[in-house]
């Protein structure tokens, strides 16, 4: 029996903080992981400047609430849950993912949490669930004797991607497809699913 | 960070296979494994009186199409799914359960699968995933830090609330109630929402 896991941000939504940056005019939180290494430094920084703008979780709830799924991920998303179970696998929070995951017909997504204070709305903290947490997922799929498919477009996919069963990078960047040039890369969706049905039809 | 594991049949669908036994009227399908106790012995049956009647898979998925989800059942799983994610945890097969799935807006589903022949399109055998699947789906969750609530209404979803960190049973038959009086039971999707949110909240 065979399911899919899949990354969120680049495979069906946008990036999420950039397009927060961008609409909320806040360059600074336009960093991500490719710039600032330490993903809790990175986290740190932006619940910083979130305090300093005196954003609430709403604010930032609004922005991700005019965003829409990448065009085609909604039919493309669609079309693998009629034929089997998709896990979507995201180191977002799921405060964030909500709005969005709704427009995708709330798909079963494993993220993290943010803390909020719930007189002030402001994000005060962030919870992952765990290190290493979609790698996890994927061994837990296996561990119910599932073959795993997983795939994703960042280096936070890779681990989830050598874990599975088979998986395949989704417009990666150069460098990822540089450093891994055994792992099939797909840029369009129609490549996309047909490299996971062939996987299903194994 | 809290999910939520809930029982198929008698949760949000009716039996399936009591359901195929009246539409096809093949009495002898509505055996349950209250009348069987040993499951093989019971699913080797069911596919002997399959293959007399020469029922194949086409003609079950077409009795199961004409099935809707218990009245109800749509609203309070699409208003679980907006709050948390909702793993459906079933002995049922994947072919069987698909038509009632779309209906029910393709939550996830973890299950078995019926092994067919492509030819004669006959159901030839089936496969469990795995020997108490319900339990060791709600385990591998809290090996990824979820706290986890598991309701059903049946014997073969006990280990699973058990295992839970919390759960309920859901229009249990009076026999499970008397065993389990320390469960909480529902007879309501309200009630069994209201216990549920309880969970959530914590």
């Amino acid at each position: 029996m065979r399911v899919v896991c899949l990354d969120l941000e680049g495979v069906l939504v946008p990036e999420i903080w950039i397009n927060v940056a961008e609409k909320s005019g806040i360059e600074e939180l336009r960093l991500t992981t490719r710039d600032v290494s330490d993903y809790d430094v990175l986290m740190k920084g932006r619940l910083k400047i979130l305090e300093e703008h005196k954003l609430t979780l709403s604010d930032i709830q609004a922005v991700i609430g005019t965003m829409e799924p990448l065009e085609g991920a909604y039919e493309f998303l669609t079309s693998l849950r009629e034929k089997t179970q998709v896990f979507i696998l995201s180191d977002t929070f799921t405060q964030f993912a909500s709005p969005l995951m709704e427009k995708l017909g709330w798909p079963t997504l494993l993220c993290n949490y943010l803390i909020v204070d719930p007189h002030t709305n402001m994000i005060i903290d962030y919870k992952l669930r765990q290190r290493d947490g979609k790698r996890k997922a994927v061994e837990a799929l296996q561990s119910l004797n599932y073959k795993v498919f997983a795939g994703g477009d960042s280096y936070n996919d890779l681990s989830m991607i050598k874990k599975a069963d088979a998986g395949a990078l989704f417009r990666a960047p150069e460098g990822i497809l540089k450093e891994e040039p055994h792992l099939p890369f797909t840029t369009t969706y129609d490549e996309f699913r047909g490299v996971i049905e062939e996987f299903l039809k194994q």
